[in-house]
């Protein structure tokens, strides 16, 4: 697991006065950056030198208490699943104050060459760095 | 169906140079606004003078196509679920050039008291506007 | 002069609960992107087609009144200045219910060759935009 | 002087593959909330549980390089003027792995009451903050 800490900032916050929804996304999405920092040129590298995208194919997600401005949020990020062109990240959103789970977001991209606009194998590395943080399967599988 | 029509903007590219997956979320609730435009006082009014708020508690989306900057997006939002206190809307993310669906999103909320922070009675005038574009069911569970 | 309308959106409201003095130059980037849609493939075409930006390389904003959720703002874009390789851009945010003006907007930009990112002569169909809506000189200096 | 480091991250940047001028605001925002973070409190707690804000008045900004995706800001904020019931605060943008100065920022505030929407007199933590990092005075104006 790999955990990256955020403020809720000043324009997160929507006119309702909590985070908007969508804005777990843009969260998550800098936690995925952070996740993936151990490659040789981190996330950006990857997008920008190697043009190896990883373009979202699903959402789930599930809100179960709000986040509001000067809230800190924790995103813990795990490997759910890993295939051989595609993956699904787990990312648990924890309000610091209280460590409430406030949210869990599970997203599936899949490799993908940013030239041709077509899903590609997975890089060595970027699969090396999804397995060190590939969840446990539950014991009753076994 | 209520449909909404925006172009992609400038800013809505990322740098994969395709509209970012937690944006599609920005286009929803810009389309629910206008989904509720036939509130009095409209969305808007619903949140700030009668402080009832829909926050959502799930959200499900796949996506099967990029937007690019310069595509014009269609967006067409029905009822998929109507309960007593919460709904699901139906997003279906179309390409105009090509009329390509790109991406459908399944969005439940609940209304809610935003004094309170607590769920209530859905308004009257906003289950009318949820019936009003309720999807038929499908005839095989007639 | 080319006049833009535009409801302040759920999510363009801050912590403070009035629009983010930031969010005024996304609003003048849309103004400014309607203000060049009778270009040939409009602003969209001459940035991904042509590869001609207009970089900005100065601002000066003025900040009068408040916009809140729920406002309308129209956006009355003028050319104040305009040169070989550059050009200042007027815009005046005025709030339809009341016809305020809440804030001015001077930005400057220098058309540029994107692949080069270097600046170049405009074209011609960019400056008769430009020409098209540029403000009278006032009286005063005949 | 007070420094903020951020990367530029995926979603900052523009269908001309720049960071698009506007972010920049909210780069300096981030800035201003780390410069405020030694009140009590820190920003946040200023805004929402004091209720005191301050809204822009004015902004110049001067834009002289790109940032880019990958690219690492160093923001370095000090206070250029100090009255009684407002302030100037200087950005200057830093990429850091030319140390190149690619925008400068100054940025007008007025301290206001929030429920009055109204200025009111620079709370004396406010004031401490800000002449701790105001700017020397120019030889040549001694």
């Amino acid at each position: 697991m790999i955990a990256y800490r955020r403020p809720v900032r000043f324009e997160d916050v929507d006119a309702a006065q909590i985070v908007f929804f969508g804005r777990y996304m843009s969260y998550a999405h800098e936690a995925m950056e952070h996740f993936f920092s151990s490659l040789v040129g981190g996330y950006a590298g990857m997008i920008m030198d190697r043009r190896v995208g990883v373009p979202t194919v699903k959402l789930e997600a599930r809100y179960l208490a709000p986040l509001r401005y000067g809230d800190v949020v924790r995103i813990e990020v795990t490997t759910l699943r890993l295939g051989n062109r595609s993956a699904v990240l787990r990312y648990r959103f924890i309000r610091e104050q209280d460590e409430v789970l406030v949210a869990e977001l599970d997203h599936t991209f899949v490799t993908s060459d940013l030239h041709a606009l077509r899903s590609c194998e997975m890089p060595a590395d970027v699969r090396e760095a999804l397995l060190a943080h590939l969840e446990a399967p539950p014991a009753s599988t076994m």
